[in-house]
């Protein structure tokens, strides 16, 4: 069946596409009587008014975009969750894109952007990401922008976050009564604020629990689990090698395994391991996985709720606010006292 | 900064907004020295097109969504980066849509689509679907459609799939090599297609290589954790509980590990399990996991490919196709023999 337009609507009811468009849209214009014979045919036919035209003459899309590194994060899968619950409620659509941690695509996505296909933005930037130009660029098109997890901290805008500093720095304390002394931190980023807190947590934690605290041992690791890999062995290989590892990153734990195992170290005897991870097997990993786990479903609705307020609003201006939800430390097999 | 609108360039080189436009386009119509000033004045301005107008003139959206259940398993995580990694070399938008599962998400998602929002879909079915109405009223519009993992199997189009039906074959014997004489197996639908190849493959291992079967044991789960666990608990506490298990879900591994630990049953020596997954924590588990492991990546950029192709035909037709992509069975820990 071709495509019913309001032309054809017109012509079968003797009436001008505008009448038509008009009863469409419930105008005081038009009479009830004709609104009624419209509304019956227009669904008798299935008509469907097109997007794109709906759009242009409404100025919305009805569609938010969330712009992420990955979904195979299950932080970022969940968070997801809690913005579509919102989304669906709202009767928007949801577009997601990946950046896959690489600048030029972010920058890419968000020009994208300024030409009016969505009426909002909910972001986590890319490790990669070290300047802001492309964010200012959105911004100065009156399309509003909510950080989450990890922001944007130069920019005036919303931010939900969650308590990295205070996290990361129980984390480590936790490490240091389980008995470790020589604790390393896995990053993935020198630039994300996220990363930043996460390591000042660590190190007011070494210095305020350890006396005699050796250097700071931060290691970065990228996207190659290979890469990793090859990093972690080195590392775990040497003979003052870290008997504590903080992994700032989910996906970086089964690297952490594989290498404990091909180099013949037992966790936790040989090395205690807490991870940053809402991945629903760290239950049942070899062993249990003692992990930071943070609130992705309500940092997700958070956002979500903080972007439809200034949708709703008129001049739809964020005001620069940071909501801060707190993460929880799950004590599982892997960090094990005294074994 | 204002948008910069075609009015706002015309007005600054005085000429009227429908030279300006056909300037932009590199119409014939216009002169090369007219175009030149035009293109500078819009690239110094930093002019850019509304995608709504745009969209409207071409028809085309340069967008392409992804219809999936969710993206908290790796399969559908792994499938969207190969479908992303087409998308972005066609310079293509890609909308990822999740239904959660519901039948009723689905169709209306579907139905969004029916309005010129994008020009291309690649879906995999819901657990629920058992009627395609929604498809077919979509077909009707010329926008198509490339199902992968979880066709649809009545309606002609190309579908790319993995060999549901041998891997689960291969699962069954796998099992009952290592010993197991009473195999169950958990799907999560009896409608899709897939988990319906998937009962086969095991019902004729088990026809086929115990010659005095016990009846097949189909166990159905849904999409709560919990209410899983629960059946679970029941099924292996009987005192003719199965002594090997498949899991054609990746999602009901952590269920299946939790309470053979809450019920004191071990893994393997009590039962063996053997899971469709795609995860990479396989390997780090309590055992490591015997995974039937899908060509994830490979089947998104198949079904990518698929769509393109018929993107850039004139008449977008698709045939009906079927590719076929095998999956790989790996042996770990959980299914060591006579264990």
């Amino acid at each position: 069946m071709d495509n019913i337009t309001l032309k054809m609507l017109a012509k079968e009811l003797n009436l001008s596409t505008a009448a038509i468009s008009k009863a469409l849209r419930d105008s005081h214009e038009i009479s009830f009587e004709t609104k009624r014979r419209v509304q019956e045919l227009a669904t008798r036919l299935n008509y469907i008014p097109n997007a794109y035209a709906g759009s242009l003459r409404r100025k919305k899309s009805k569609t938010i975009a969330v712009v992420l590194p990955e979904v195979a994060d299950s932080f970022f899968s969940l968070a997801i969750n809690g913005i579509e619950a919102v989304a669906e409620e709202k009767g928007y659509h949801v577009l997601i894109y990946l950046t896959h941690e690489h600048f030029d695509r972010e920058q890419a996505i968000l020009k994208n952007f300024q030409n009016g296909r969505v009426d909002g933005v909910l972001m986590s930037l890319t490790a990669e990401t070290d300047s802001y130009q492309h964010i200012c660029d959105l911004s100065s098109k009156q399309i509003p922008l909510v950080f989450f997890d990890r922001i944007c901290e130069v920019k005036d805008t919303a931010k939900i976050t969650t308590n990295d500093f205070e996290s990361s720095y129980l984390a480590t304390k936790h490490l240091i009564d389980c008995g470790c002394r020589r604790v390393a931190i896995l990053s993935i980023s020198n630039h994300l604020s996220i990363s930043n807190k996460r390591l000042e947590g660590y190190e007011q934690a070494l210095k305020a629990h350890l006396p005699d605290q050796p250097p700071v041992n931060v290691v970065f690791c990228g996207n190659d689990p290979d890469t990793n890999s090859l990093f972690l062995k080195k590392i775990m290989g040497e003979e003052e090698r870290p008997d504590g590892i903080i992994a700032t990153v989910e996906k970086l734990t089964t690297s952490i395994y594989l290498t404990c195992k091909e180099l013949a170290l037992s966790i936790p005897e040989d090395v205690k391991v807490v991870s940053f991870s809402n991945n629903s097997s760290a239950p049942i990993l070899n062993p249990s996985l003692t992990t930071i786990t943070q609130p992705a479903f309500e940092m997700g609705r958070a956002a979500a709720n903080t972007l439809f307020k200034a949708l709703e609003k008129k001049n739809g201006i964020l005001m620069n606010e940071n909501l801060v939800i707190p993460s929880e430390l799950i004590v599982r097999g892997s960090t094990v006292a005294g074994a």
